[in-house]
């Protein structure tokens, strides 16, 4: 049976299936953090994937950053068919040509940075295309979404922001503090992300965005990363229609470019790991040892990804904004901040 | 002629003369960060100085740390006729009986314990006593009396100061901002320091300290150490004089037990050293180089502390008041914080 054309809603089954349409499209995840192997790499090539902010760095300094970008390195030359290192938009793009998944390398936080400016410039040679203000407590740069006060961004903090929009490295506000957000949007003379929170109109939680954040960084060029992590959906119940409606009603909101999906994947650890991202070295462990959320089960791994474009166009997104969120989106945002800008 | 007993102010020369009194009394220096060599611990010696806070790292994280303390290590082992490290008020009072010079290790910043609550225990170990617990610019553990807004104590600040207070490390206020100040104060379960400032009233500048701060400070058995550098000061056209009046107001206002000296040396640097100071590694060095301030004639260096003693005799301070502020004082809170506390 011909498809006939026109823009109607993809679940009309008038237009490409939402597998085709998935099949065809260039899909960027905005933010993953997992042990990576052949094997987890593997499950976002079943997932369609073709790019994805490959978080590197958590709490670790310059050091052992170093070392875990020359992890990457290995595994990036031991698997040439299935991943490759990538700087631009263009990258991505022709990753999805080859069959390949390019790997945007990132940072949560600021922490490699040390307290060393120069040091933007240093890793954003190495690759290092994104980066978090600040992780899960206060920094050098700004304060933290869990910190009970936000001091807003720094003295430092701002060199940061200069030295990131000239070298092209993506700023990432989803852990910061909301008054350090608001400073670095305005600080920043490039648009800026948040890779995986949701609205709190969705789940009210530390770790999602206030309308205000959202705005701010959407209505500068920004794109709203949106986070399947069980804690910022409202746990396992979370149901795949509502994560969709949430983000039909932020096209409604925002338009159809300033969102996008950052799933927050984290495969192939260990339990021990989900207490490190929870304490670091900052507190010790309390009582009740960390553990790793249960996951919805429309949504385990990236694997899943084809659910969320058959979600899409369940709640009636049309092909170019469907395309728009699984990666375009996230395409013209890299294209825009990653050249760089002249700084004086 | 013999000398009347009592307790008469000094500048009536019926009691002993100052040169006899600063001949006599243990004299401890609040802070001094000079480049160390021998001839640099001579100006102590010569100064009458039995126990120093010598900053070992203002910038420095963990690695860098451990060099300069290995430095320290080295400088104490070749000149073991001049110079002790010491981790107790009584090994200062040895030092002074012994014609040493006691260096207790000291920090100007939480930098070398990275993000690592443990590094406390580990610095305490290898001899630092004292640590202030932010330079110049926000940091890990809260807000620098230098940064516009101050966040106030953090999560991670709370860990720090109750396992300083637990391992018997003086926690240092200096350069911490206001809003940090308070909150250490009332998280800590020993008495804390302001290591090298003035008040406010004194010279109107962010390096000297509100009533609040003082009194928070000195009320729960803490020690304001009057600082010498020019800034804090009023600069090279400051007075002994004045000066020693100062330290006179605050005995009144505060006590006799609360005040000592910090003078903040900063000896046998070269101009670069204080472009370190000034920008460290977070700001890009401005159109103006950073020099070394003038300081006034009556105090160039650690060799002029008789002159202290004598303008606080001339001031009207009685023997006992002199003695306290010169050493005493600093030696009491010693032997109260260093221990240690027990911690639940």
């Amino acid at each position: 049976m011909p498809e006939p054309r026109g823009n109607t809603a993809l679940h009309d089954t008038e237009h490409l299936s939402a597998t085709q349409l998935h099949a065809s499209a260039t899909i960027v995840d905005g933010l993953q953090i997992s042990n990576w192997d052949r094997a987890t790499l593997q499950e976002l090539r079943a997932g369609g994937i073709s790019g994805v902010n490959a978080t590197c760095a958590v709490w670790e300094g310059p050091a052992d950053t170093l070392k875990a970008i020359g992890d990457w390195y290995q595994l990036a030359a031991k698997n040439p068919d299935l991943v490759t290192l990538a700087k631009t938009g263009d990258q991505v793009r022709q990753a999805k040509l080859d069959g390949r998944i390019a790997v945007l390398l990132g940072f949560q936080n600021t922490s490699p940075f040390g307290d060393d400016f120069k040091l933007v410039e240093v890793f954003h040679q190495l690759g290092v295309k994104i980066a978090q203000l600040t992780y899960n407590i206060q920094n050098l740069v700004g304060g933290s979404c869990y910190e009970p006060e936000d001091s807003g961004l720094t003295r430092f903090g701002r060199t940061i922001v200069s030295e990131m929009n000239r070298v092209g490295m993506l700023i990432d506000l989803s852990h910061v503090g909301n008054r350090t957000s608001l400073d670095a949007v305005e600080a920043s003379v490039a648009p800026v992300a948040i890779t995986h929170s949701n609205p709190t109109w969705f789940v009210e939680n530390p770790r999602n965005k206030p309308d205000e954040v959202i705005r701010a960084v959407t209505e500068n060029g920004g794109v709203l990363g949106c986070c399947l992590y069980p804690l910022v959906i409202g746990g396992k119940k979370a149901t795949l229609e509502g994560f969709c409606q949430m983000i039909a009603r932020l096209v409604d909101e925002l338009g159809p470019d300033r969102v996008g999906l950052g799933s927050d994947c984290t495969r192939n650890w260990d339990q021990d790991f989900v207490g490190w991202l929870r304490n670091g070295r900052w507190q010790p462990e309390g009582e009740t040892k960390a553990s790793w959320p249960e996951w919805p089960e429309w949504f385990v791994g990236p694997e899943d990804f084809p659910r969320l474009t058959d979600g899409l166009a369940k709640v009636g997104l049309d092909e170019t904004t469907i395309r728009g969120v699984l990666g375009e989106n996230w395409l013209r945002l890299f294209d825009d901040v990653f050249p760089g800008r002249t700084i004086r």
